[in-house]
């Protein structure tokens, strides 16, 4: 046997089909969660040997490149996705030769360099906010000058909660951000004064239906998502925008899966795009308790061929992320309408480990049964 | 490693607690699916090799009363709950040594004797139908005698979903009566002319709070249970009785987690109970879509020692068994509303291999969705 070879293999019931998940954090695990019911077993591939997504999934520990675990798990599979952006391309092809994989390689390519995916918006007729593209100290010059200050420097590629980022407030600031990322390859971001932060999660299914779930408005710390409220109080004429630019996204990528979207709202109500995730995300969360259709079934749903659920809402919630350090549950648990999750993972300064969703029947009683469960998260928060 | 030494423990990630599970059908599976959140792993001790629970479990293949598989249990575990009442009392016993086992052995020795159960109640001063104990033809008769006819004869043990019972339509059914049940312990009920049959599932802590559940309407076809609505449409002082007779039974027994308690409903409103199960119960199903808190989470929260998630109604819900066949799956999920779940249990006539659970804002989209949902259903039903 060797060392990534699943031992659970035998102790698990039949399944109607199979699914593959490259990654297995909390996303992978709530992608498996959801894929039982539907009668679907959920295979991970991650290095970690016990990670979050074991609890509920086949865990076969190797690299996502590893072409001998890749055979292994192809040959297990009907359908292969995966949970993070992050992951070599080369490793969805060897697997494209023998399964479907969704959301596919295109939002990969283009979600996984931050020039590519403004440039993907700019086609469609989306706006983003100004940026250069910079990879010299020169272009760095140029973008300045073109965007002013305050500028943020981000790496292209590998970013993920506020990481791989240099923010600076004017040229004093440009050499030391130089340091700091001038080995990779680079975008300079315009400062957009938004007055809030929307995401739109839609999804879509390989014969083109879409549904797109309620808006969510977003806080984060440090650029840290901490809490997500939904549905969004929005006019109709922003929600009918933020559907349209995820719709033309999910048909512009021919895209099959659950697709995030991270919007800026400026104060004259213009939304822009700041980043999308070819994947569940964070923000979309509250969705399990929030929503007639979790974006995790719905996702299980889009690349194992069945219809899309319905994205109603089923009562106002509000999503705490839970990082670096978990509250008392017991204490939590007392709220009436917290849902505990708990990644079961160790926790680490900076490290999202659990999130708690809050519902209620109204928004009063939301902001209520939130304002007793927020000093217990921040009590226990420690960003790193 | 011996046979039942479970081979999936280092691969799954780290917990705060364990909570063990004697059975591994789907109510172990949706018990194990919901400890997880929480933070606790599940193990479940079963004969079955790959039980229904093992997606979500570490799963022990083992009788239920084999001592060394107990013993391991007990060393891995912080508390045991059991899924069905027809466990050996002697396996408790033995785990009581060591660890926790709740709702404990009083509830399993009540509930596992139809006799005792309605003593039980008759002793809380809660209606049960005109019963007699049957141990000899000789008692037969005379209960015949009392109670008139129709009436129902069953076995005071192991009977579930119809079976163990037979039905006399005059004294001339008598003889194939005894002839079929005569070897066992018996009792013979009188026939109660009920309106409808009802659910009502309550939660008790270890330190006696207890909260209950919306009532469910019940509907069986062939002794087995094949749809429950919840809420049920009943008065507030049905309700409140029904209210009353689920805390008595459980101070009554000073139980610990979910207690599920049939009712018959009168046509002049009196309650009386059919009979109780010490443990969740198909017909609160519906609680996991329907209720702020599912009935399986209830039941962790309250063997684990947090306290009871709030029962609030979120929506009307209707619950459809699949038994012994399962429907379409694309066409269900096609439903609005509609959630699947499939137990990943192989089909048999008369087992129930999964539940299709229906939700919607107002119980007339409900009736509509449920009248998509219910045609796929009964095609594919087959109770044997």
């Amino acid at each position: 046997m060797t060392e990534f070879e699943s031992e659970r293999i035998s102790t698990l019931p039949d399944a109607t089909g199979s699914i593959g998940i490259l990654g297995a954090g909390q996303l992978g695990r709530m992608l498996a969660a959801s894929a039982a019911p539907l009668g679907l077993n959920a295979f991970t591939v991650d290095p970690k040997d016990a990670p979050s997504a074991a609890r509920h999934a086949e865990h076969i520990s190797a690299a996502f490149d590893a072409p001998e675990a890749l055979r292994q798990l192809s040959e297990r599979v009907d359908v292969v996705t995966y949970e993070f952006e992050n992951i070599p391309v080369g490793a969805l092809e060897q697997l494209l030769d023998v399964v479907d994989v969704f959301p596919g390689v295109r939002a990969l390519e283009v979600s996984g360099d931050r020039g590519v995916e403004k440039e993907f918006f700019e086609s469609l007729g989306v706006d983003v906010a100004p940026w250069r593209s910079v990879d010299s100290r020169r272009d760095l010059n140029a973008a300045a000058d073109a965007l002013g200050f305050p500028l943020i420097l981000k790496t292209r590629q590998m970013g993920y909660d506020g990481k791989g980022q240099a923010w600076c407030d004017g040229p004093e600031d440009l050499d030391d951000a130089w340091d700091e990322l001038g080995e990779w390859s680079l975008v300079a971001e315009g400062f957009v004064d938004f007055e809030r932060e929307l995401s739109i999660i839609g999804a879509r299914t390989p014969d083109g239906q879409t549904a797109m779930f309620p808006l969510a408005e977003n806080l984060h710390k440090d650029g840290i998502l901490i809490e997500s409220e939904a549905p969004a109080e929005a006019s109709a004429e922003t929600i009918e925008r933020a559907h349209t630019i995820c719709r033309k996204a999910l048909d512009g990528l021919d895209y099959v899966g659950v697709l995030s979207i991270e919007l800026f709202q400026d104060p004259d109500g213009t939304l822009r795009v700041n980043e999308m995730a070819p994947r569940v995300h964070n923000s979309g969360h509250w969705t399990i308790e929030g929503s007639e259709t979790s974006q995790f079934e719905q996702h299980i749903r889009a690349v194992a061929g069945f219809s899309l659920g319905d994205t109603a809402s089923v009562a106002p919630t509000q999503m705490l992320n839970t990082i670096g350090g978990f509250p008392d549950r017991r204490a939590v648990l007392e709220v009436p309408g917290a849902h505990l999750h708990d990644y079961q993972k160790e926790a680490r300064p900076g490290r999202k480990i659990g999130h708690i969703t809050v519902r209620a029947g109204d928004r009063d009683a939301l902001n209520e049964r939130v304002g007793r469960v927020r000093p217990l998260v921040e009590q226990t928060r420690d960003l790193g």
